[in-house]
């Protein structure tokens, strides 16, 4: 360690200690607040100003050389207009060579020196949250508060989690220890060393509607494991992870480290190269977001994958004290991010029979009104309606839900536009609420990714369970949510779906939502079905990232 | 837990904890003696009187019902006779259920209670050990002594070691954690649990010359996560895992478990299950020792996989002080068990300007002659060599050995049998040793199973280190020998070699041996070269096979 990266570990170490306790203790941590209000005040008007300027303009903040061309083809979803910024566009060959070189030096780098490298960057990057949450609103289609949130703070945090998670897995065993064997009449004395020796490069492949919170604990896995990373954004959504990049290759170049430990391989939708990087043999390890038959495909690959496909999350409404403030929260969870979130739920399964309340049977009909009436009375409050929806990110989504009550069942909510003040010309569509029949399972047993919302029609809350786990067992889900006063039926619910290996979140209400997975809490996905192979952050997550190789010396 | 579990966890509370810590500090450890002087002074002789009994006979000791025939085709290396135990016989269907039936209670226990029934089953199989080393003597063809320690009191640490690793990996997170998120004017609480939720029934495939210790890591790291298991041994060395199987399934029973938590599958050469096994649904997961064309096989399969493939070792001799001590440390390595040992070297890389010692330069040709010498001193010493030697275990090892001086080369000892007093007839090879030029690598450049040496003339320290990185990036290997006084050269192999994923052992003479890998602080494979992508046994080697999932509740 130079004098200079042992300063960062000092600096970032009580942050590190605490990620690490965190991690353990599966506690609330977050050193990043995710309230814009507690950062500068000028933040904001400056972040708006940056966008203006970035907005048509190439972005030349990448240390990266010997570009081969200049593209970009990202379009905001608020403004219906291309955003008009261009990203140096390399070849393969430039990519694995860097990553190559690159790798020779970092690998060599130890745990210590990563982890307080690692962590400036997030601090710098914490100094781009603005920045940052502009450029995510005008790729992703998410309104402000959640660009800045999910893209900001929350991602730090994610980030923040695969370094803390590494760094506890690679000083998991002594660097040296002597090992002695007594045979009666004398000792064997072996001295061992215990090294963890990074497998590779990795490559991490983004998605459209996260380019930032689903791109960096692959990213920061890979490197606190002492890779390099070659980030390959969807064409759709490279500026938010770009800024992220920018200013991890702007630490590692003042700290005296190759900046290609970090390289950004932006590409086109009509000249795709992510199959080209995912099966060069240099790739050793990646990373995907994205769908589930892209993501399978990253699975077939010879080598360690990590991905977080589709799934369809459900509900299950059994009883509740209250139902109201229940049916505004399923309304909420759905509308948030016009259901684009991986984390929103697709199916309600509710009884024929209704559900029970404090004050009563409310019956099935009416409950499936209520949800209608919930999401309505939430989109068309102008309030809460543009701040929850924010924008549809991909032209095919907008398509898929305004299509859907084509899709059979019987429509009880349609979709619609809503007015958006600041965003005239925002491509908007509120959920559509489609009523089926459990038997309709070539409806709602698949993923229709959009604010399309099935209520399925069952037997019973055990029949709810059964349909929903077979479900998840086919297609996989990263949540299921539950609302039952029944302790019997919580604990059969939570035993069913778990073996299916998804958590349950139950009798969610207020300001709790089935949406949000807290870092250093909440594993994000369980890698156990259909839904992914990961889990942000298991033990796992990183090491499987290197290997354990001991030495022995007489 | 019963009151009856929770005994055996505290009765066995204290090993656990110090295995825990061991396997953290990888510092040495074992609560089972190596010594068979250390066990009853009569053990020795019941064990024989045992072996005479059970030869020949059924073997009756399991739990498992239904069976479909009885057969037996073990043949005693030392014997050369048959030895005569036939094992039940079930049908995959039989199999799959029991195992499914079984997995519905298992899965449902704690760690504690997983913890304290397998420690006892080891403490079980403790009082096992004597008929455990005739058991594998007359299947494996291991001498006395190794059948007695590789079989019992090693391979028992092993198991502990999968043991002390699952628990930890187990309880590594809160049961229950209440997680607070302030916003200002309100908390927002979250009840969480976490749970590891155990994958599923589980296969392991054992090998022919380490039936125990290569089977039971597999093994108890499935049980100790939840998982029951199918335990397919090879049909040539059953008898040695079914004591095991049987005394497991014992204390199984005695506590009120399902006895078909663990299984015993034994098949024939003529039908074999194996494959049937693996790609059953029903089986997630799949330990496998042998070949590298079926662990190839193993590793395809869409499942979780955990491979013992084979691999070239090789041992670099660049300078000694004594050069004597090292060439009796070479010739034992090669020369236990006949080199039937995974970790046996196979080539010696040796720079043509010879090895330089405290005394001088030694030429390459009087090392050769050395090696040689080392050799015949050790196998026709009659109070050293039948006991290293063992026998072979199979015919096809046996025709390799006495055919491989025809593969090419220059022959500097030939292979011969040695008389062994107690056993007249069994098949004995001692190592061959053939001089091969390093272009010659269609030669040494693959596995000759068997004590097979090939001494491989390089141009120098550097080149001898080139090619042997570059076979065990093709072919792996478990462990990589050196012989070096020189520090630059030291660390310049370790890092090479660590780069292929391959550990490195410097020096070692005297009661130290490349083979022996100790259990609780040795990684016996690293899971990163091609000989396996296993490793026994860290973290992952259990944490695969559960997965977290976290439930949440209002």
């Amino acid at each position: 360690m130079t004098n200079q990266t042992m300063n960062l570990f000092e600096k970032h170490q009580n942050t590190l200690s605490t990620a690490v306790k965190a991690l353990a203790e599966r506690t609330y941590y977050t050193p990043y607040p995710e309230n814009p209000k507690a950062y500068a005040e000028d933040a904001d008007a400056k972040a708006k100003a940056w966008i203006s300027t970035t907005m048509n303009n190439d972005f030349k903040g990448l240390k990266q050389t010997g570009e081969t061309a200049w593209h970009g083809e990202e379009i905001s979803p608020f403004l219906q207009v291309g955003v008009g910024v261009k990203y140096p566009i390399f070849s393969v060959d430039t990519l694995i060579n860097n990553a190559n070189t690159a790798q020779k030096s970092w690998s060599k780098t130890n745990a210590n020196t990563r982890a307080g490298i690692l962590i400036e960057t997030l601090e710098k990057i914490s100094a781009r949250f603005f920045d940052i949450a502009y450029a995510t609103m005008h790729t992703t289609g998410q309104a402000y508060m959640m660009s800045f949130q999910a893209s900001g703070p929350h991602a730090n945090d994610r980030a923040l989690e695969a370094i803390a998670a590494g760094y506890q897995e690679l000083t998991r065993y002594p660097e040296q220890v002597e090992w002695v064997k007594n045979f009666g009449k004398f000792d064997l004395k072996v001295n061992k060393d215990f090294k963890p020796v990074a497998k590779g490069v990795g490559l991490v492949i983004g998605c459209s509607t996260f380019p930032i919170w689903n791109t960096v604990p692959g990213l920061y896995a890979t490197l606190i494991t002492g890779n390099t990373c070659i980030v390959k954004p969807h064409p759709k959504a490279i500026l938010p992870i770009a800024i992220v990049i920018e200013e991890i290759q702007n630490v590692l170049a003042e700290n005296g480290f190759d900046a290609n430990i970090v390289q950004l391989a932006a590409d086109s939708s009509a000249n795709p190269i992510t199959k080209q990087l995912a099966e060069n043999n240099t790739i050793k390890m990646v990373d995907f977001t994205g769908s589930s038959e892209f993501g399978n495909y990253v699975e077939s690959l010879p080598k360690l994958t990590f991905t977080e496909k589709a799934g369809v999350n459900s509900m299950i409404l059994d009883s509740v004290n209250d139902l109201q403030p229940v049916l505004a929260n399923i309304a909420f969870s759905a509308s948030l991010y016009s259901g684009q979130m991986c984390t929103a739920p697709q199916n309600i399964f509710v009884s024929k029979n209704g559900v029970e309340t404090a004050n009563g049977l409310v019956s099935y009909d009416d409950v499936v009104k209520g949800i209608a009436a919930a999401i309505t009375g939430l989109v068309d409050n102008p309030k809460a309606g543009p701040g929850t929806l924010g924008a549809i990110q991909a032209e095919a989504t907008y398509k898929r839900t305004n299509e859907a009550k084509n899709l059979g069942g019987n429509l009880v909510l349609d979709t619609k536009a809503i007015k958006n003040e600041e965003f005239a010309d925002a491509r908007i569509a509120t959920p559509v609420v489609i009523e089926v029949n459990k038997s309709q399972k070539d409806i709602y047993n698949r993923e229709c990714f959009g604010p399309v919302l099935f209520i399925v029609k069952t037997d019973s809350v055990e029949d709810s369970l059964e349909l929903c786990k077979a479900l998840v067992m086919e297609k996989g889900a990263l949540t299921c949510g539950a609302y039952t006063t029944n302790q019997a039926t919580k604990e059969m619910i939570a035993e069913e779906m778990n073996e299916a290996f998804v958590p349950v979140t139950f009798n969610f209400t207020g300001a709790g939502f089935i949406n949000s997975h807290a870092a250093f809490s909440d594993f994000h996905l369980t890698g156990g079905n259909p839904a992914g192979n990961a889990s942000f952050t298991n033990a796992e997550f990183v090491s499987k990232r290197f290997v354990w190789v001991g030495n022995r010396y007489m």
